[in-house]
């Protein structure tokens, strides 16, 4: 690994070595997922300008899109008041979502129930 | 603890019974916040209405803006795809960080420095 950038090494990383990102369209702002970071990953998000994340199920560097084509090129990146969430905006091609919703949050909670908004489905 | 929703009990919580909670303006949709949730501080969000967290560091329940009057009024919840992540949409009473920013991310990255973005600390 490189030198990192002293605002990197300031980050507070828990036991994994992990931060969490909040992912938002920078168009409409609609927050479109939550994955997480490594030290390294955010290296490598800066650097490329695509978008990269620390893979928990896969123990891997995952460039979001690099098999679907769905990436998501870096607009800004934010730090919150602890040091320890990042707030990540992006342009997003296509769908956010692997289940090919255009967010992964397209479950709602209403009346004690999830009930899926299918309105936020893009087309293949 | 009551007996809780089934969707509630269907989400994926972390080793210590928390989800990562992303709490986004309702008007506006910017991302104010992240906080952690167990089971019972999502009962009472929605049953109060007021958006209640599980404390990490004091490790109690924490309503937010009980002692601040900063409070978060419920205006409708998320679930995304993988179930360990929850969209809190709100309406946020006065600034949402401690800090007095209206929202947490108050530091942008630029050219690899973190700079505290003034405008949006909101005057007491």
């Amino acid at each position: 690994m490189k030198d990192l950038n002293p605002w990197i090494a300031g980050l507070k990383f828990d036991s994994n070595g992990l931060i969490v990102a909040v992912v938002q369209d920078h168009h409409n702002h609609e927050v479109l997922m939550v994955a997480y970071m490594n030290a390294e990953s955010i290296r490598r998000t800066t650097e490329t300008g695509l978008v990269t994340y620390w893979s928990r199920s896969r123990q891997e560097f995952w460039v979001k899109g690099a098999t679907s084509g769905h990436l998501q090129h870096l607009k800004s990146l934010k730090v919150d008041c602890d040091q320890d969430a990042l707030l990540v905006q992006v342009d997003q091609v296509g769908p956010a979502c692997h289940e090919n919703y255009r967010s992964c949050f397209f479950r709602d909670v209403e009346t004690g129930e999830l009930v899926i908004n299918a309105e936020r489905l893009i087309e293949k």
